[in-house]
């Protein structure tokens, strides 16, 4: 593979190389990449802005995450939070810091994936900045929405009696990085092993190029449903409903049998000796919604069928509870349940 | 001093911690940090968006630059951007990652000079990130401001005739650089010798403590003066300038005799046998602004001490030249200038 060098391009010439095929879709972006500071028209909306910083050997690592997934998967984590908010993704920035063992291939590839998220969930690139690192790839990741005045939907009003709803499937995403990490340690044993991971593709995915929720949302704003408390799961189910019932000051119940666990993160925690509901409860990074809704919105969401009610909210402030298969009731902890009680 | 272990606080812990006591001052933060986003009203006005990262032995050394002074600057360079847009900041967000070399102390530390630069120019700390780092300390900073609809400046409406303008004095962080950094290396090769930088703390504080041109856009706007383009000074004034003409299609003459060059500066490159026209030329990070205006705007910018006009823009597209105190034409060059025209 060709390998050019970045130095050869210098600061401004790989800017204007990473940008070049830029495009703007959002009537909103007025000005953007290649000058001091990008400008935005919200006409009217309230603006959403969400930040993360990613880093190598902390948040990813590069034997296995290939460098167009982590362009993707840098944008989607913050328009998860965005949708997160009830609000829709228009903008990002992007910042990212690299040693010299990169190329400029390397980050082509990278800025591949940054496009290809920014096509399918509809927001422009309009700025941000790059730097060498002493040490590996850090990626800062600014992401703007909007969403109508005062529609916006926070951690704190979550309700007695409330739905606590989840889009999609919980803990395949843990699952995918436990194999890949297994596969990293048999690999560094022994390099001459190839890793096959051609049957477990879809826990694999769920890692490597996660997506964010605009169905969903889109899904809430057609059925004119607000709900009343909402964030999206990164770092695990449990952590989530927690948080939520601390900032609401409530309750949760939550029932085993109704969490979403995809057949294949099933089979596979089975063949670790992992329990799925373990999984699903405390793995992070699938960037899922959790959201709590009224009552009388149940017969409009039983109609999407992404979309699963989990359980429901108590006034019982900061009590999260989990009723098993079996009929027991666990608290619900950050990292597991408690079986002391 | 003493030490807390961040570990002690977890990382919702170390946030509260870090933001338990910040303030809200615009009107147009309607939901500042503690959930998936961040809401803001922007009331009709257009949103300006800058962001840059921070790193650890690239951007900073923590051995002369006091945490509280680098917190102080990561925010003040990002609304030197939005200043630059002839915008006003009015929303900052801020990450950092830190190696495990980093106490709850150093972060406290951090934190006042990102507090303080927040309340001197009237911004609103909104969100963030923290995380680890396997290396050094990192800052994303992402800054938000707000414009009357179009009258944003970018570095493109330059025109003939029109005059180049500078605020400040320039060169003086360069120099302040310089002197650090010699310090630096004698104290690594004499650590019984403390540095003594008493008599130089304007170059010293130029370059730690910079500030953003708030004044002078205020002044811009108080007196209608409406500039064709505009950028501040990170890299140094010829780069700057360079940067206008090609985006403007024009080209530039200016005067050395009228760079604005402190005092201070000019005798302590003297000391070091540098030229004070070549510092205030390229030295970077002066976080001035330099910008051009129509003619007819001449004569209420000779009102305001803190701005020099230094030069005109002409027809000749990239050519950028000074003229120097002895009357010749040399070629402006990002590094220098060319001495063989």
């Amino acid at each position: 593979m060709e390998r050019t060098e970045i130095n050869s391009l210098g600061e401004f010439g790989l800017i204007d190389h990473l940008t070049r095929n830029n495009e703007t879709r959002q009537a909103s972006t007025i000005l953007s990449v290649g000058d001091d500071a990008a400008v935005i028209d919200t006409f009217g909306k309230q603006t959403v802005v969400s930040t993360d910083l990613l880093i190598e050997g902390i948040h990813f690592d590069l034997m296995y995450t290939p460098l167009k997934h982590l362009g993707y998967k840098s944008v989607v984590v913050n328009l998860s939070d965005i949708y997160a908010m009830n609000a829709v993704p228009t903008q990002i920035t992007i910042s990212i810091a690299f040693s010299n063992r990169f190329s400029v291939e390397a980050l082509d590839e990278f800025y591949e994936g940054v496009y290809a998220a920014c096509e399918k969930y509809n927001v422009d690139l309009i700025g941000g900045d790059t730097s060498s690192s002493q040490k590996g790839f850090i990626i800062s990741v600014t992401a703007l929405g909007e969403v109508v005045p005062d529609k916006f939907v926070t951690r704190k009003g979550a309700q007695k009696g409330d739905l606590i709803c989840v889009t999609g499937f919980l803990g395949g995403a843990f699952l995918g990085l436990t194999l890949l990490e297994r596969e990293k340690k048999i690999y560094l044993e022994n390099p001459g092993v190839q890793p096959d991971l051609e049957n477990e593709s879809y826990i694999v995915g769920r890692l490597l190029k996660p997506e964010a929720q605009k169905e969903a949302i889109q899904f809430l704003q057609d059925n004119d449903i607000m709900p009343t408390s909402m964030m999206d799961v990164s770092d695990g189910l449990s952590s989530e409903i927690i948080h939520i019932c601390r900032q609401s000051q409530c309750g949760a119940v939550i029932y085993e049998d109704k969490l979403p666990i995809h057949e294949d993160s099933r089979m596979f925690a089975y063949k670790l000796e992992l329990d799925p509901t373990m999984c699903a409860l405390n793995g992070g990074e699938d960037y899922e919604l959790v959201f709590t809704i009224k009552q009388e919105d149940y017969e409009k969401m039983v109609l999407n069928e992404n979309i699963s009610v989990i359980g429901y909210i108590t006034e019982d402030i900061e009590k999260t509870k989990i009723i098993t298969k079996g009929g027991n009731t666990y608290d619900l902890k950050a990292q597991g349940w408690n079986h002391s009680k």
